[in-house]
């Protein structure tokens, strides 16, 4: 299966994948460093955290009832992409610097997503990891100019991508000279209206089989609906995913953005108990803090 | 979450569930009963075969590699659907009799696709369950006919179904008298072209969540990809599926019909090891065959 | 473009044309005879009527509108095909004799969906041409069974089928030996939610480019909406298609199926005006009945 | 028809529409002004030009071409979005200001995407009209910034996008306080792979009944085949598009980008005739230059 995996269509449909990006062996598989935690081949990393910083207080509970229960990277918009230009747009610059402090005080790294190629610079001095979202997947200014930072990069799928546009677009990362790229499934839009998306998990074994990039799931936009993530979420790492990125909040019928998708921390810990024991079911497990990170 | 289950979006997307198929409370599951095996709550059933029934030494090699591998029902298609009117056609009766001789050979009840109204008595007294197959779904005299039989009934989701449509199309049968339905996710056509189809994981707990039958899911025509087959199969049991039927050929390069998406009796054996162990990590384990039937 | 039609992308996406179905210079185009009147390359024909046969007087007084307004030949169904079992479900073999009734009253040959492979024979003593509908159309079974009838076809285009499989559907009944078959576009279904499906328009050249058959476009279930019929038919016959099917009623209020959609006489009468002017803008012109029918 | 025209399911399948965007009345229609010229409810407009500027002469040979044969707005992209890194970017700022040369030479105004918010300024000073493309159509920045210019926007439908998330786009435009936006359909992602996507060109009533805004048709991107833009562009007049776009080359086959989809300049003078007769057909007309242009 080596030397043809990128041009059999019995085995990939025939797509096409860009040189940076592409997993000559099969046991190439990148590491990704997120402020001394790493995603990758080894143990399965969890980021959670709440749809968009709202306040401190909300921050702050969330982020310990994350870290309480394992998970390893804090998540948190301060720059909303929403579909109505009337809805909540995040707390912008000051929703970044109170990630830092949230972040430096329960020593969880933290994501946070950037829309704009202005602001660019201005988050990566304080982000751990930058979030490209699903509908920038192809603004190929924003990837270039993420592509020139020295910090590691979450790059969601977009909506309607193929797997093809969806390699093509991190190659624009990789292209600029930052390979730390983690690739994220977060479902795709198709005729069917039950869930706000349709999860493609058989994404997850092709992107991995194509790609030597690390790649994670998104249960909580995937489906949409909090009663289904737990669900999701241990399909995602029975399909070989290496992480997860969930929606918290400590409150979600009051979460201004995204609470009918968000799971609450008791939620969280008993989802956290569930996937150890899956990610063992498939030879790996859930990775712990480092040490000095405690 | 009881009481409103059926109409709020922010729960099953606003699905309209018709009255037979309705679950109507969170403890209630339906068993199917296929030649003496139960289909359910309870153990996870494997049933697997190939896709067309070519010869009685294909059979008889393939069913013995299933039922030592554990695999406790057989599939095998007599009449096969194909896109091409110059394709393979199959066996037709002579493979309704094969596979009987089969089954009773081997001890495994099978399963088999039933296409035209005029065939649903001759086969129904040899199959143990009947199978519509995706093309089918929406063909509402089959399902009739199908619903006045005393058979129980595999009813393959459409590719282009929605959820609500699948259970109307089940709800065809019940209310024929027929209440032994299983519901199966087997892939729903996207724009994606890496895979044959797009497998809808999450149509597992939708449809579980909304109707009291038993859902397996086909990683095989979920996939279309032989090597992504063990994969989507341990994420379908994650997912909570009741159960999985499977392709499985003794020779898959020489299959007459979707060898590219069948393994074969090695693969099939490794796997059944892999998700005893994901159905032990989610709760369950993998059906065994009633001892009468050993 | 002539010698390489089917197989270069740049002029037809790759799609493979079976054999029979294929056109194999510029200039081929059949012509589909139903009743004494020619469907193909000449006059544009416009087949209109009912959604379901619900009584006489519904019947004849929507036929004789249809009529008078230019309309060629009359459409009604008998036994609908309908997604919930406690629909309508047509008034069968009543229906198709009332058909025939009021058909040679009015003079207008009819056409009538056949669903089961039971029915087609009765149905083809009486009707002028045979449907096969959007969710039959890979019923393989009815595909062949028409294919052995002297009666023409009109084969709806399944609402997730490709182009391919399209005419690999309508290959299924000229290899039975009926060349007589019409191709309708009648929509596909997408993401998009405020049209009950996505009239694909571009399928009518291209499914004109890849084969002699001749080409219609139903506007009623392409849109589901009333008020965008008469648009969309218009710009169906600017793209070429050698037909329309329309549902009208004379009181869609009150329809027993598919009111949403119909357009009454006055609404008809007018847009058949204006069709006769966008088939001129194209160099056509709408189809004037025999003079021996009138 | 009036009232409901929001809320009611069987006439717009129940988009709810933004404020400002929203139509009030059958009568309401903006007209947006290019640079003298006025695209909305009366004459209809055609915009042409290369995919991607080229050179001076490439440039001007094509806009040369496109106004001798009534062709009023010149397009061409000299930042260009491509989905690989390793394809043609455009020539930058170089080609905006070849733009405005060949604009002021031929009298004939210019339209160009802008891609990076540090962009637009810069592009607004030498543009007549900003376009956002597809896959901008959800840079929530981009609209902001090009909504507080004083140029009009031509604004692209994403190839996944709704119809209601496309109002809400042109909606973040008009919130700035930029209300001279042109809505343009260009063919969404489905199943299909014929063409490159599918023009969905009941989008155009629909947007025309939901807003006030211009809508225009690109039928080159639309259906990704030079052989077939002809008739869809006619099929999109008859439907109710106050413009088009088309990619003109005067030499397609050594195009840099999207030659396959181009036309030249003697199949854009023919089709520029019989444009003229369908919008007659629908009681338009296409629009002349204004006196003081020529």
């Amino acid at each position: 299966m080596e030397s043809n995996r990128n041009n059999d269509p019995s085995i990939s449909g025939g797509c096409s994948v860009p040189s940076k990006v592409r997993r000559r062996s099969n046991s190439e598989a990148s590491e990704v460093n997120v402020g001394g935690l790493k995603i990758g081949p080894n143990g399965v990393v969890v980021i959670a955290g709440p749809c968009a910083v709202e306040s401190s207080e909300q921050l702050r509970e969330t982020a310990y009832a994350v870290k309480i229960s394992g998970g390893l990277i804090l998540r948190g918009g301060a720059f909303k992409p929403r579909s109505s230009p009337y809805n909540f747009q995040g707390l912008g610059s000051e929703g970044i610097k109170l990630l830092k402090e949230i972040s430096l005080e329960t020593g969880l790294p933290f994501v946070t997503e950037v829309m704009d190629t202005r602001h660019v610079e201005f988050v990566s001095e304080y982000a751990d990891m930058l979030q490209v979202g699903s509908r920038n997947m192809q603004n190929f200014v924003l990837l270039k100019e993420v592509g020139m930072q020295k910090k590691p990069v979450l790059l969601k799928r977009g909506m309607m991508a193929t797997i093809e546009e969806f390699l093509l677009a991190a190659e624009y990362i990789l292209s600029q000279g930052n390979d730390q790229v983690v690739l994220c499934e977060r479902g795709i839009r198709t005729f069917e209206t039950t869930t706000r998306n349709t999860l493609d998990l058989s994404a997850v074994p092709m992107l991995k089989h194509l790609s030597h990039l690390p790649v994670i799931v998104d249960p909580s936009h995937g489906t949409g609906l909090r009663w289904m993530v737990p669900t999701m979420a241990k399909a995602a790492i029975a399909a070989g995913a290496d992480g997860l990125i969930m929606e918290v909040h400590y409150n979600p019928e009051e979460a201004l953005c995204d609470g009918h998708q968000s799971i609450n921390p008791e939620e969280f810990s008993a989802l956290m108990t569930d996937l150890d024991k899956i990610a063992r079911a498939v030879g790996r497990k859930l990775a712990k803090p480092e040490p000095s990170l405690i």
